[in-house]
């Protein structure tokens, strides 16, 4: 067995109406339907779309680190 | 008519009490009275004030961008 | 009386199960322990834990400013 | 007559179905409408949406820098 | 059906003995045969092989955002 | 009254042939002109032109942040 | 046959307990279980975890390029 | 006796009504109250006030190294 | 009992004449003396002095992340 | 035989009233009078002067890569 | 003749007991003696040395750009 | 005799098939052969070739600073 660890990052952006926490937990619920043993993530970048003069939605995109199976 | 369009992007900084959310929302209504066309914006650093110990106001600087008209 | 300041800037992470902005909270809320005269705080990095595909907590590295007593 | 110049920055983003260098003259077309003494431009970031594989649109954001009147 | 969606950001690097719009091409191209609603791109260096002092070939880096299935 | 404020930055390059302080004295004398609400700069880039082998002006780059009025 | 390659860049943290050169080796045997015709890495991050006021293990993150087979 | 040595960094902020390198003179004098050792800086960033349209202060963001007594 | 914790983090400078990894672990003894709860370390710079036309030794500038205690 | 190389790189800027891939080509031409060896390039910075309103010249500052003779 | 140029950058820095201003004219007096048609300079960094608790000089790195003869 | 100095900074890349201080090390011994009074390396950039699936030689970008003679 071995006693280190190999991880793979991948980036995703994520979209809500309402937080950007929001944005971010819709991301992750995203990739957890393919990814497995996801364990951190870090915030890229942040920004939105605007509509009628306020925020339409927001979308952040971030990378997220998982640990790849085996390794 | 041209078929492409020209932006421009403007730099505020929002403040809220609240939330970094409420902050951006903050500016974006602020513009939205002399801007018009707002599509999209970017946050660009997140800062605040201290009183007490505690968050005074969230500062948010971030970019908006906006089409100009008959461009 | 000396007509000018001088300010140092540390170093935090502070984290949350719940948002972003409480995590600066509690890093606030610790430096305000053994720290005075804190004046502003700037947001360096949002990253995160990953626990069963949503978030964990959220980690939000940020510098604190403070005045230097009787700079 | 003051012996030194002061200069204005504004960044626009332009879009072009045909080249980076026809987004960039785009930009500077739509700016020279209302802008006067233009001396250059310096490309900030360069992108583009993508319609059915190929590039759509390019889009370059740059800011332009102009001398203000009577400075 | 769910009203916000999560894109997917890949990178890659296109070549072209032509121009820097051609290796962008070619990198849509061939990410257009496995990757499906593919939406933006943004570039993130440029640069190239010389061969008997003049470019050989440009070489482009951008990352590609596609919108993930049923997300 | 609202209980929060917004602000907007501009960029400009000031000049001077004395020093990098009279380039931003420079720059900020010429933003007066027509900007009220003046409160804070930040330094951007500092560079120049040498005329004969030394320094013919400083130009120095710097964004300038005031408070939108009624804000 | 085509004159031109594109590549895909893929980001791995590869870790060890004895050197960076060993994280990046390991990083790269695990990424050739799966990935073909691997060309080259940038290094992106070195980072670590502390385990009793020493290194415990060594962590790198990298990017991989590799060329997309009939591309 | 060791043949290294290990050095820490702070970071201040410095202000002066007069120049930058006065700032840059006045954090030094507070940070050699308690500090010994001192041996480099960095600047890492510069910004100020505007009182009634022009420099009110200064603002010199410094990193300040010095070496770790008896390391 | 809280259920979250807070992070302090300071950037130190190792040296070696040996390695990189060495003036790593050198840094972290020398913190290990007065620091405690210290968790991760994040590589800021690598440089060093050159003696005679070789490596004398590296500096590497590394922020360290510790628990602040009872956080 | 030594079975390692040695490369070093210079920085250029080169112009053209055409195009930007035209003034890569210009800057390498030029090199190409003094520099053997030329293996590489790295556009670092694409900016340019404008003339009533429209592109007057393009200025892309480069990287140049070059194996050292006998390295 | 060729209707456009091509420029060298190269990256000096100079230093001075004095101020910023100084180091940068030392540094330009310097590369005089052997550059010629000298035309910019682009200020990349500044820092110090302490001695006995203030400045003992500043080093400010410049890259500086020249027109290359003949080009 | 002046009592300042000005310095040149050089970028190489030094590779090897061992290490990341070896390649550090090849770049110094091949710079010694011609530049006189080196001082210090900073590190810009580690890559490196990969084949067969594991390193192949390790690329690490470096800036040399050397004294100026007399000046």
């Amino acid at each position: 067995m071995s006693n280190h660890h190999t991880y793979k990052k991948i980036e995703l952006v994520g979209s809500s109406h309402t937080s950007i926490e929001d944005a971010i937990g819709n991301a992750l619920a995203e990739a957890n339907k393919s990814v497995k043993n996801m364990e951190w993530f870090e915030v890229v970048e942040t920004r939105g779309h605007i509509v009628n003069g306020s925020v339409g939605h927001y979308q952040v995109t971030l990378k997220i680190g998982f640990k790849i199976a085996d390794s």
